[in-house]
Formats: C-alpha cells, structure tokens, sequence
C-alpha cells in the first residue's frame, strides 16, 4: 500500500478496514460473533498459523475490537470476549454472507442464516432504520458530516458531475 | 496465508473475500458504486500506485464483478462497468461505512448518508426482509444449506454447545 495508513481517508468504510487489518481478522469477528473466545478454537477454527493468529488477535485487541480476560489463573490463560464495537461488526459479516450466497446457484449453497427461534431462513436487507426503505446506490447519497474536509466536499461534488454525465448520455 | 484460497471455506462470507481481493478492491467497488468507471478516476480517488489498481481491477473483472468495455476507439481505452455481482456490493460496503460511523463521536464525523431526494439522514440496518427484525446474534442462526458438508455440521455443533456452555455459566 502507497498510504500509510487508510485512516487518512475521510472515508469511514476506509477507516473501518484499517482497524480491521485484513481478511483473516474478519474470519477471526466472525468466529467471535458464534461464540468463539480462544486462541485454540479459533485456531482449530481457521487453520491458521499461530503467529499470525496471534497477531491478529494483538491488532484487534488495541484497535477495541476484543478485550483480552483472564479465565484461568494456572496456567494464566486469556480469552479474547468482543467489545460492543466488536459485535457491532455483525452486520458487515451478514451483509458480506448473505453477497457471498446470492449468485451461487441453490444446490451450491452451504450456509444459510435462520430466525433462531422458528428456524424459517433470512434473507438480510440493508434498509434505512427511520423509512423501511431497502437502501440502493439510486435512492441514497452521500452527505457532509461535522468534519467535513475537502475530501469529502470533492468526493461529493464529483458524485454530481458523474450523475450528470450520465443523464446527458440517456438525453 | 496458510490455505491457499478462502475459496475452500464453506462459509460464503469467507469465499466472498476471496473473490474481492484485498482492502483496495473493496475501496474500488465503492468508489464504482459511487459511478466511477475509469483507470485515472480510481487512481485519482485512491492515490494507489498503478500496478496495483491494474491488477485489482483484472482480479475483479477475473471474479465477475467488472465488466471491461472499451469506450474510445482512437486510443482504444476502456472502463469498468459493474455487473450486477458488483452492484450487488453495496450493502456489504453501507455496512462498513455505518461500522466505521457508529463509534465516532458526532462531531468527527465526515461523511454520511442521506435520502437522495429529501437529504435526510439515513441509519442503515440489517432486517430479515420477511418479518423486517433486525438481525442479531441473539436471534439469527446458522443453518446448513443443500450443499452443507462436514465444515458446515461441525459449526452448527460447535455453535449449540457454546451456548449450552454459556447457558452453564449463567445458572
């Protein structure tokens, strides 16, 4: 990577992956969203080598992903239990799943999510919380936050121009 | 990484890594999602060095979520157009966004979402399209697909007696 560091975007989604760090610490949220709190189970989990567990463990625990918690006193063991920022990366782990199952044809599907209670399948939509409205690039823009900078009035202003662009080759 | 490829994962979350790439790819899909279809337009936004843009962008187009069409005969140049895989994209990366949102404090907050036609802001949420209830990991489950095969069982098993474990720990 040319940048440093991606937190130099205004970009939240941008912001967002550098405190992620790549994909194995997805696997490692997800694994922790089904319960899993151990270096052994998540492990056993990914087949992963134990230095780079271990170091994606490191990265999320200082970005506020986990807390890392005694559970054993001898040997001195340690958990790695989700902050509420952690378990609020479930939607970005079912949004992910439910793209990864919606081109693969039926009998390829593996996984599926259900309704805890009744077992009937979900099928995840990403809608604004205050209309019901299912959320699509046609119906949702961008806006300037607080902290605006120039990236972000750029950003905007370049979404215009494009859509305008565009417009003029449907005339 | 150790597995040659997340492909061979029966998770969809974790195969739908492994046809996006890498944190650049995913920050060109937004940038697509937000009408951007050109070589120098990505490289503009991204400040990335162009050997990687190329190769992503080939990765993408390899993985079926660009489509690549020439729009200049004289030089021949060509831009890339999402396919509907691609377009597909947007509520996995609504999803980072809202994540890297949600714990900012208000005021350091840049970029946000709004309704394209009234400008107001938008909260997005993931809901069960049928029954509209926001998905949690308290009421949503894994369930095994027609494709399920001992990685899928193995979890579900290993989801079941977790619970039961922290079921233990409550009483």
């Amino acid at each position: 990577m040319q940048r440093t560091s991606l937190n130099a975007f205004e970009c939240p989604a941008a912001r967002a992956l550098d405190g992620v760090g790549d994909w194995w610490s997805i696997l490692i949220l997800r694994d922790a969203l089904q319960g899993l709190t151990r270096f052994d189970q998540f492990q056993e989990s990914l087949g992963v080598a134990p230095n780079i567990l271990s170091r994606r463990l490191k990265h999320l625990t200082e970005h506020g992903l986990f807390e890392r918690r005694a559970y054993s006193e001898r040997p001195v063991r340690h958990e790695y239990v989700l902050t509420a920022r952690g378990r609020d990366f479930y939607p970005v782990a079912i949004a992910l799943f439910a793209w990864g199952n919606r081109h693969l044809p039926h009998d390829q599907v593996a996984m599926l999510l259900g309704d805890r209670v009744t077992g009937k399948v979900r099928r995840p939509v990403l809608v604004d919380a205050e209309t019901g409205e299912e959320m699509t690039p046609a119906n949702t823009t961008l806006l300037p936050g607080p902290a605006a900078g120039s990236e972000t009035h750029q950003r905007i202003a370049l979404m215009k121009a494009l859509r305008k662009q565009q417009h003029h080759h449907l005339d």
